[in-house]
């Protein structure tokens, strides 16, 4: 028996978030998917846990799955070996021997998403699967100074959705920033752990600081207020991809 | 009545080509759903005229779409209107009046392509609704002075799908390059007209080229040969893109 931790990229477009929903088996999800076919590559009833256990319709370029595994099956030749089972939407990208107590969620260090607008009046079907479409003109200078508010250990309750059970809600944000690449305004965040939608309420935050609803001072007294009702609403899921996770 | 040329765009990977199939009426095309669709927004029996008649599965950031119509919407309203009846995989992103004697095709002075190869061992589900996933390493400096003996005016018989009926062979490319952006490579053609598959026999060519197959100064015997065989495989439909068409 051995640990493996494998790097997978996944379109979210189709699938009902990461996680088997117990009461829901015939939902189709990232770890349901995954799970039936590695079996049959592997001959073995697999629990892959995963870094990040992420929504409905959100994307992942670098979600971290972990695995114990007896197969023999040189590491080297799992991506390819995996890949040949997976649908079209996943992709195992890298595989890397691991102790077999690694635990992908509590030894994560630091998680990086990405929250990507496309910010032009007419939708783009070329872009609608990956993107949230603000139709509006942004103020990119004004969402670029809120998101430097963000960086930073605070109690994250304003950025929560509503009746989450989280213990603790503050969090350290080491990195948040805004760029942009026209038609496309990018938001990259890193933490060590986040609250629940708290990127995508974060995102939908800063799209009514764009539109000019709030100042961007006014993120600072989002955050104080520790209220989800005074923050943005929740930004739409195919925005939102996983990017990389740090051990 | 007056003369509408529309800038489309759409994700041709589920779509059966631009073109009605008069004897398979049930396929999903892109004229056929515009048609139906905008029918629906104009009361009118409406018959479409494209620029470029689009493979299955190729994709439009640029088609040009004309129609004669005697509706009363004006013209700057025309996008968001016709997106409202409009599927997510297809939209209108400019809209102008012309001549009711417009021709699109006839008219076109230059249409411009990109081919997107994805190169990197493992597959990507991000991008392979948009690109050609070639595995192995390409030589993108050979590919690159490949390209450069496509532009000009040449009989591009070896670059056309057996079987075409079309009289002269000969086309002016104006421009034809390879670049890079890792890990896409990416090659963008313009000419005033095409044959049949030759974007996607050129891309499948450079392919072999950036392998090792051809050295890059085969392409100019590959031309002059004028014989379908001599050139490399027809690239995926899935890697090209119509980006825009010049009037």
């Amino acid at each position: 028996m051995y640990g493996l931790k494998l790097t997978v990229e996944y379109d979210g477009t189709n699938f009902h978030g990461w996680q088997i929903q117990a009461n829901r088996p015939a939902l189709r999800t990232v770890q349901g998917v995954m799970q039936e076919r590695l079996r049959r590559l592997t001959g073995e009833e697999l629990a892959l846990v995963a870094a990040s256990r992420t929504d409905a319709g959100v994307h992942a370029r670098g979600q971290v799955v972990k695995l114990v595994t007896a197969v023999r099956i040189p590491v080297a030749k799992w991506p390819v070996a995996a890949n040949s089972m997976l649908p079209p939407d996943m992709a195992v990208r890298a595989a890397e021997v691991v102790p077999e107590d690694f635990d992908p969620v509590r030894q994560a260090r630091a998680k990086t998403y990405t929250y990507t607008i496309y910010n032009h009046p007419a939708r783009s079907p070329l872009l609608h699967r990956y993107t949230w479409h603000v139709p509006y003109p942004l103020d990119v200078a004004a969402m670029h100074d809120a998101a430097a508010l963000v960086a930073g250990t605070h109690d994250f309750s304003s950025f929560c959705a509503a009746g989450t059970a989280a213990v603790t809600r503050t969090r350290r944000v080491s990195d948040c920033r805004v760029t942009i690449d026209p038609p496309l305004v990018r938001l990259e965040i890193t933490a060590s752990g986040y609250l629940y939608h708290m990127v995508r309420i974060i995102a939908g935050t800063l799209g009514e600081v764009g539109r000019g609803k709030y100042p961007a001072a006014a993120m600072a007294d989002i955050l104080a207020a520790r209220d989800r009702s005074v923050a943005g609403p929740t930004a739409p899921a195919c925005g939102l991809c996983l990017e990389r996770v740090e051990y």
